[in-house]
């Protein structure tokens, strides 16, 4: 069986890191990433991000350029298509499957960098929409939007953010949640119950998304029972982030939120086993820079256990 | 008297890091740097720099030359030639000295970004060698060294792995250490001492460096008095670095190894001061993009508390 001293598994920029990192220790290390290519959540990010210090890139994309260009000639050993569908914390070994081949790789120490996803509705004719490619950005996505009708479903921050900024650019724009309790700022919610472009729907779920080639209604169910059809252009899911935290569930402590909890140095309650990024990190904290300092910490800390033994 | 939300001291990469982020969450923010430039301890590094996610420099002035591009670009607000005199916790102020002007500047939120200094010998002769230019690195400066003898004082990693280098490049080396216990790995000092190229000289102490216009000598005293010159040609420093942190000194706790304790999210046990980078960073887990990191989080906590209030 193959054995790594280190074994990473996501590669976003926490992922990366640690692998930029391992490799500059002299530590055997391997980075797994079920995605065809590398970069994580660096693939959501549509505007053009300023706050990694000494670098700015137009978008997501040209970060992920950078970060595996990096990566690469570092000569980071790393697998891509390599899904891991179990992890054995006793035997310290990992099943995977890359295309049709499974294998099993033993690790000394675990790294989850699995990162956070988008929640979903879990309604019907969402994953096609999403499949279909018809997932926006409030503030870069404007001009693709004008002139349409617009739900947006969610209760925090972003789902008042994205009203806001769309209240402009669409003819219609609706907020739809399931309760009358929002989590968004209450400036973020005055602004939005202030302005007449948008019809907040509360006590309403969504219970389908209709359109084959493209989004052309959604069914929503109120607290009291009442359906309706409401026909819209577009759809955006804006019910916040969870951590991909499945794989590992049992194994090492999570919080209430999900994520995996961790000390200073990124241990878990397994000792094994670390996690960074946003598996274990606040979403309000959540960042690529924040992300890459995790990274750095848990390979040096890693480091000093290997070299200790 | 001027006032800012956010007043950080020091301007290497974690206090560029938070003012960038602070930049970018809107928060009025002033960043304060002794020195005539921004970038800290970037000026220290000689050897290209790998270990930055997304970014690869020739070293640490490239690197230093990107972030300021950066920070600049953001039109973050900074004074360089800027040294603090006094820190009052109590009414939230802080005395600076620009040349001979000074002011007094009153912050809501303080981060101290000051960084560590290489430990000094604090003997005659030293900080002329130091003015001289006379500083090596191990690493970068074989080339330079090449035929000379040479002096490592240090009982840590970092000399011994000096020695090591230099070896194989200069005429003669001395590892010369005040005591018999060292706190360097032991495969590093088995390395050394298994070495014939290296002597190793213990229980001394180095009283004095002399040399007008370069090193030529150092004036040694061993733990039983015994009084000797040795002829050098280059002293190298390897005494561990010290967090700088006498401006807040009885203000905020600080551990036993003088680092500034803070949680989580970067707080020290004054709630209103912060502290980041290599004053509150074990020297084992120090690095550019941990530094970077903890800006980021520093800002977005900040960034909430003044959201609330």
């Amino acid at each position: 069986m193959r054995h790594v001293d280190v074994l990473i598994i996501g590669g976003g920029p926490a992922g990366i890191s640690a692998a930029i990192w391992c490799k500059r220790l002299g530590i055997d290390c391997l980075l797994l990433e079920e995605q065809s290519q590398l970069g994580g959540q660096l693939f959501n990010i549509f505007n053009e991000i300023v706050d990694y210090p000494g670098m700015r890139t137009k978008n997501g994309i040209e970060m992920q350029r950078e970060m595996v260009k990096h990566f690469v000639e570092m000569d980071c050993l790393y697998e891509v298509n390599t899904k891991v569908l179990f992890i054995d914390e006793r035997s310290k070994t990992v099943k995977v499957k890359k295309q049709a081949k499974k294998q099993e790789i033993c690790y000394t120490y675990l790294i989850l960098a699995t990162g956070s996803s988008q929640r979903k509705l879990g309604v019907s004719g969402e994953q096609q929409m999403i499949d279909r490619g018809e997932v926006y950005s409030a503030s870069a996505d404007g001009e693709r939007l004008k002139g349409k009708t617009v739900a947006i479903i969610g209760g925090g921050d972003r789902a008042f953010e994205g009203a806001h900024l769309l209240s402009s650019k669409a003819k219609e724009v609706y907020l739809i949640h399931r309760s009358t309790r929002f989590k968004a700022r209450e400036q973020y919610v005055e602004r939005v119950i202030s302005n007449p472009g948008i019809k907040v729907m509360t006590d309403t779920e969504v219970t389908a998304i209709h359109g084959n080639r493209h989004v052309t209604s959604i069914d929503l169910e109120s607290k009291n029972k009442e359906y309706k059809n409401l026909l819209v252009d577009a759809v955006l899911i804006r019910l916040g982030v969870a951590p991909n935290v499945d794989l590992i569930k049992g194994k090492v402590a999570t919080a209430q939120n999900g994520l995996i909890v961790t000390d200073d140095v990124h241990q878990s309650s397994n000792p094994f086993i670390y996690a960074i990024g946003d598996a274990c990190t606040t979403p309000l904290f959540s960042s690529i820079s924040s992300s890459a300092g995790q990274g750095t910490i848990v390979a040096k800390h890693i480091s000093s256990l290997l070299t200790e033994s």
